[in-house]
């Protein structure tokens, strides 16, 4: 059975919108965007019409820029809250750009709190206010209290809109209460038990209150262990205290314990995704890596690795320069080190991104990190010993000359075992200052491993006598 | 108000256990520990009884090796399934291979299949056997099923307790069926809905159950448009779709279409967490860089990728050695070399990264591949003129020599466009053969922007008669 029939989904009746791994299909969106570029709307809607938002959102980032637009004026009636919601930051910015203000607030307000403040916190501070003058007061009046918490904290991911009952109901009050109250939010997978001071005392899954009896009170039911985020956490946080207490919902309250929001799983499975994946971009460099990010935004977002890169470089550079008088009279020499200096940077970059991973999942505190250290330094030691070995006894056998052998073995031995150490100890040091040991770290470790790389080599070379 | 105040959880009363990233205090293990090895069971089980499960299975990953097994006498009745479902499977598997057969049953009867099939499966065959033996026979098949689907795939990740009801249910008969049957699972967000076939054909989030009066038929509430999990599908792809569609739960379905298991998001949280951070690991050629692995696995993870960097190096050198005439004539080449070869590789790093990332998340398909490559090369260009322009004027001036500042330049220029071209060329093309791009694609990136850099800079120096 393919793949595409088993999703029952009665929307998807034409199997060849997604592929296997669940994108858009190249052919399928290459109808739509013909379809909108000979004029035939019609077509273009009946095409989009059965997609879940998601993958609406994703049509939008495989279209290119300038043919967006159009799309967007041919589907307009399918671009709700949901859409928006589901789109890459970049796509969007664009998109709502081409909108008025009016248009912007009805979007906004079908939408969760913490949805609608992703589309506006965006916006330049103009734009910003014009839309939510043209918000109803109520919506306006949560989301500007939304935008009042520093970004990327717990407030801006929280939604207001939660369940919450007084501690002396019963199972049976909280079940009519919830079917009574046409407005209340339907996206809530536990309910939150509080004090007259509106303090959260217990949480209750949803499963619990439909397996038990109407008479017994909500306290008894009610779970008194939770796991409180304060609104001003940082999301990064949030999501691994998620992770860790596998939670679907958690109560955020305010600097008095105050209950004032709720953040629910879904909405933290992307920061998890996105702050898991910043690692490797990060250590390479390439700031937010978003292939929908403006050219000009990534160019600078790099160029200052790059010229830091570059600087480091000249370190290793000036190291060479000192031994230029051997290299005059081996050049040899000069092909060979960039082999110590290239190898010590994998084994460099191999246990950074180790350390890195461990620190960012909480896994690397100070109550193992010697061990960590010791660990690397065991891996370090094999590595080496293996390496060396290698291309030891290959340059002697191709250049006829053990003594050479000999010295790119010790060289690139010590080279890996100082990888290993800088590797650790450049991220575990950033961390301990409370710098993002992902950010800096690369830099540092390749210039250790550039300059001890071509300083061990030639300096072993001249040193043991190797040159006449 | 500090951080652990707000926790409000009676168990976490002594606030100093936890810092405010929510790791355990060094001093909390070292007190724990020492209580240990002092022989006093009693204080150390004081001190762990308050942790929650996820806590305790941290303060294990926490210990050294040889004091785990003390350890876990000491507090031997706290370390329920819980604690073995939350703890690294490195550390777990010492831990479990010291318990006998009996103990391990016991432990995982506890446990949902999913957490139980996650202890069990690491187990040699032999001792596997022995503790499916010593289990009950119904948690017996449940897990000898669930083993009988590929690694890290739904079948794995699936737990089998789950609600179902049949289409001509009102809400008042699911909720009379939740309450009369004590033997249910608690653990579950949505209730599915199921012809007599046993196939879903709808799902039913719980908080539409509290909302809907009971008179209502589960057909007239249950959402039709369901994302199935087919029981084969790999657990990457799993995650995808659950972050795709904002997921809570939702149904596996076998071959025929029938319902076999639930999958909840706690349980994908971990793999969306584990897949979107292995890329920085698996770019560098660091395995499955897991701190606790051990030394000798890390070892042979990673020497592959050193070697193999080794054997690219050696074609580096190879080309240097093609101009060891020129390298005479002008040693200063084989100071400036380096550079060329380095800021390269770093501006193929992040295009690599960028490029991998984007094709993790599904966000750089078919649709949009030659726009993403043209993208980069605008990129590299801006870059490589900036870099350019630093390098040439600065080797100008310091060595009094515009001609070799215009090689440099040059060189440079041309390295940091291929460096561009083969970041993003590399992985999309091991995409789509059906490769991993995250894994192989560094060697190729470095290997190419090392060679041509080297052949760029050493060939334009001769070609243009810089060197006499």
């Amino acid at each position: 059975m393919s793949d595409t029939e088993l999703r029952n989904d009665g929307r998807l009746e034409d199997e060849h919108q997604l592929d296997a791994d669940d994108r858009l299909r190249p052919e399928f969106v290459d109808a739509v965007l013909d379809a909108v570029e000979n004029g035939d709307t019609e077509e273009a809607h009946r095409l989009v019409e059965p997609l879940h938002p998601a993958d609406i959102a994703d049509l939008f980032e495989l279209t290119p820029d300038e043919r967006r637009a159009p799309l967007a004026a041919a589907v307009a009636d399918l671009l709700d809250g949901d859409v928006f919601a589901e789109m890459n930051d970049y796509v969007r910015e664009q998109l709502i750009d081409a909108l008025d203000a009016r248009q912007v607030a009805d979007i906004a307000s079908e939408l969760d709190t913490d949805d609608a403040v992703a589309i506006i916190e965006d916006m330049d501070a103009e734009d910003q206010r014009e839309v939510l003058r043209a918000m109803e007061p109520d919506d306006r009046a949560a989301i500007e209290e939304a935008l009042s918490y520093p970004e990327e904290s717990a407030g801006r991911l929280m939604q207001r809109e939660l369940i919450a009952v007084p501690e002396h109901w019963t199972i049976g009050d909280t079940i009519d209460y919830l079917r009574g109250h046409e407005e209340l939010t339907t996206d809530f997978w536990e309910v939150f038990v509080v004090d007259p001071a509106h303090k959260p005392v217990g949480t209750c899954a949803l499963s619990w209150i439909l397996r038990t009896p109407r008479s017994i009170s909500m306290a008894d039911v009610m779970q008194r262990e939770q796991t409180l985020i304060p609104v001003d956490m940082d999301q990064e946080e949030v999501a691994l205290r998620f992770q860790k207490y596998a939670l679907i919902s958690a109560a955020v309250v305010d600097g008095s314990g105050r209950l004032v929001g709720m953040i629910t799983v879904d909405d933290v499975v992307h920061i998890i995704q996105e702050e898991a994946g910043e690692d490797a971009l990060l250590l390479s460099g390439a700031g937010e890596g978003d292939i929908n990010e403006p050219v000009v935004d990534s160019y600078k977002a790099r160029v200052r690795w790059l010229i830091a890169n570059l600087f480091t470089a000249l370190l290793a550079s000036f190291i060479i320069s000192m031994f230029e008088t051997t290299i005059e009279r081996m050049v040899a020499l000069a092909t060979l080190m960039p082999i110590v200096a290239g190898v010590g940077g994998n084994a460099g970059t191999q246990t950074l991104a180790v350390t890195v991973r461990a620190l960012a999942t909480n896994q690397l505190t100070q109550s193992n990190t010697a061990r960590a250290i010791g660990r690397e330094i065991r891996v370090a030691l094999l590595n080496g010993v293996t390496v060396a070995v290698v291309i030891g006894v290959g340059v002697s056998i191709v250049f006829g000359n053990p003594m050479l052998g000999g010295v790119i073995a010790a060289a690139m031995m010590t080279n890996i075992l100082v990888a290993g150490l800088a590797g650790v100890l450049v991220p575990v040091t950033l961390d301990r200052f409370n710098a993002d040991p992902a950010v800096a770290s690369s830099v540092f470790v390749t210039m250790t491993t550039d300059s001890i790389g071509f300083l061990a080599f030639l300096g072993l070379a001249t040193a043991s006598g190797l040159v006449g």
